[in-house]
């Protein structure tokens, strides 16, 4: 009943019975999505998987984001799904790490360029489908997690097919099937983090999920109880899970506006350190510091321990190098996380200062931090919120800083002025022709 | 060092290193492969996949067996794996339920066509992609089956990554990355099984496996030790494994030499109560029956026990329908598992007198039959050892009459015999051009 509860769910409910301020934070995470697709579309990775356009012979359907080549629908899902989660920069549903527009802004992009659909089409489907994936992740969140899955592409299979089921308009039964045949392919170990396959998750993950709702439109059948059966999503891929938070409370609270910005290219559980550090930095040199002690939550130093990474993503997985370069450098944005920052002496050398220890009672928002001076004094600072929170969220401007800074020299500074004015009345736009040529990037970023 | 061990294991294997035995086990694998795969190939699930290739406007690349058209090698490698796995006709490991050809054949296929490779190379890889997807099945056999996993999909991307990785000759750090690659998108739920979602998964774990091998050709990097890591795939999705398991006896043991062909088109657990109800079917009338009891492994009800089942497909999962026509046509063929079949008011009537019982101690090739007569007689009919089983295997004239019996009206006589020449020599082939033609398929079979 669960699933068929939600089919119902999702197709009953229409644009206008989205409230206004999930509307806009709808549109607030496309913007932020497509800045970080675009910031990350020229690394090596992306020419990796682009390679399989020539692979395959991929017809030139639709647009790869940041970039002038175009691939075919399901290609370019993939791509500006994986672009888009490279510099670990997206966003995140903070109660279940789950980064819910990877798997479903390139699909309902897609989609739209291929069938000249609305802004208000896509932006309904975004929604939905965001919705529909964050409720799964709540349900299976954390049993699922911790034993070993990528939540943002074993779940976010769901929200594509969801959003790509929307727009294909496909009935009751379709939809249930689009679900099934999504479902059985929840895929993602997170062995994977650190390598280029972490961000290859939720472009796949958009990719399954546009297969499966396209399969289902030609009646392609699957099980109608893919979330609740026996053998079905929950039973076999989460030991612990609650079902009934898929449909609970459902049009009233909605989980994407839970749904938080980064502020720094790396997961939101080092963003209390990088504060911290940051603060730090401002106040004393490093060649004055003896120890930096991190008092973390468990999870944190299980997640990021990685003491010496040896690559500028596997960084991402490294409190030691995060904390040595935001104190270093004052930031933890991608150009902190290239090869070269990794391997850089004054940054090595900093990082085996960085001391993290565990606490269970300090939350995963939170940090502790103390900085022992040669001279024998310390200096203590608390982060409670860390930027990006929601509780202490980047505001409108910050957002825009951010996106310029990723976006500007691929597409240039006015494109991306268009670009943030288009995004912000998605919902006002006949079809995302305009949009999307704004988005076409000829330049080639510096990365590393 | 599991992972680097399998990838050594599996570069060091040169086609001269494999004994004859095991090259015409290959060579008849790939030959029972090709019959399924055509004999389903105008399937209504097939049109529906195939309509993907609208969709992406796929590139003509390589052949879909048993049709004309072509698709893109990616596309190609899901339709064909799908294909052959429709019918539950498909060959099989017994001692992990695992059908090896589903995810490798078309994979080897494709990349030859495309390729221009020849048959040996052909027949090495898919030979060691059967080796390496069975020993990790092996490894994970049975909590992974019995968590829920569809062990053909999530273990067979391993196997289609390793057969596309020896064609495209990937050095060792890329054969453990495009193993990374692959065991991350491991998937395949149970509940799926009666759905054309279940035969999608062998399909689809052929295509993830051949664009886990395509990426890694480009350097994407993934994780080296997917199969043994904290979070990867074994401690994932298994609750118990040995992956001692997977390197053990390598070069000297050879799992495909355990893969039996099936001469009913279901699951393997139900072969014993078929060949009882057919022996019991020759000696009494339908009408003079009144209960046939059915005494079999507690894992055949299991995974059959579908009383009712709607439509052909769920027929296979049902041991009532099964044995019914069993009974009354004496076989279990495609045509037995139709959807008109599952609808004939005889076999509906018959069904209710089928009574499985279940006895741990009956093994899972073994049924013990009795039917009880309305003269109040009774006949009794035991199974030790099912017919495809290995103590009881089909022999090469068994195969060849199946093998017509499911491509004739697609590609014709003359053309089924000279394609079982040609897949005999396959090692002898310097291309596959001619074999290919051979596979070529207008008619439409009428299905129901």
């Amino acid at each position: 009943m669960v699933t068929k509860q939600l089919v119902e769910n999702i197709l009953k409910t229409k644009m206008e019975d989205i409230p206004e301020e999930v509307n806009i934070h709808g549109k607030k995470s496309l913007y932020n999505w497509m800045g970080v697709a675009i910031g990350a579309a020229h690394h090596p990775s992306v020419d990796m998987v682009l390679g399989l356009k020539e692979d395959i012979q991929s017809a030139e359907q639709v647009s790869i984001f940041g970039r002038t080549e175009k691939t075919d629908l399901l290609l370019a899902s993939l791509i500006n799904g994986m672009s888009s989660h490279i510099f670990d920069y997206d966003d995140t549903h903070l109660d279940t790490i789950h980064h819910p527009s990877g798997p479903v802004a390139p699909v309902v992009l897609a989609l739209a360029e291929k069938m000249n659909l609305s802004g208000k089409q896509v932006l309904h489907a975004f929604i939905l489908g965001c919705e529909a994936e964050l409720r799964i992740a709540n349900a299976v969140y954390p049993s699922h997690y911790h034993l070993g899955y990528h939540i943002t592409s074993s779940t976010g299979v769901f929200g594509a097919a969801t959003a790509a089921g929307i727009l294909l308009e496909l009935n009751e039964e379709q939809m249930a099937w689009a679900l099934g045949i999504a479902g059985t392919q929840s895929f993602g170990l997170r062995e994977m983090f650190g390598t280029m396959t972490k961000p290859f998750h939720p472009g796949k993950a958009a990719q399954n999920g546009l297969m499966a709702a396209l399969l289902a439109k030609k009646n392609f059948t699957s099980s109608t109880e893919v979330l609740e059966a026996k053998r079905g999503f929950a039973n076999v891929l989460a030991p612990e899970h609650d079902l009934a938070k898929v449909n609970v409370a459902w049009g009233t609270e909605w989980e994407l506006l839970k749904n938080a910005f980064k502020p720094y290219a790396c997961g939101i559980v080092l963003h209390p350190s990088i504060d911290a550090c940051i603060a730090l930095g401002k106040q004393v040199k490093a060649e004055e510091v003896e120890r930096i002690e991190l008092t973390v939550n468990p999870y944190v130093l299980e997640l990021t321990g990685k003491p010496t990474p040896p690559t500028g993503l596997a960084g991402k997985f490294s409190i030691y190098h995060t904390a040595a370069v935001a104190f270093l450098e004052g930031d933890a944005g991608e150009a902190q996380y290239s090869d070269a920052s990794v391997h850089n002496p004054e940054v090595v050398a900093f990082r085996s200062k960085i001391h993290p220890q565990v606490d269970a009672t300090v939350k995963e928002e939170e940090v502790q931090a103390v900085a022992y001076l040669k001279d024998g004094s310390t200096i203590a600072h608390t982060v409670k919120n860390a930027t990006g929170s929601i509780e202490n969220p980047m505001d409108d401007n910050a957002l825009e800083r951010k996106f310029n800074r990723l976006v500007h020299a691929i597409i240039g500074g006015g494109a991306a002025e268009s670009l943030r004015e288009q995004m912000y009345k998605l919902d006002e736009l006949e079809n995302l022709d305009g949009l999307i040529a704004l988005t076409k990037g000829n330049a080639e970023r510096i990365l590393n």
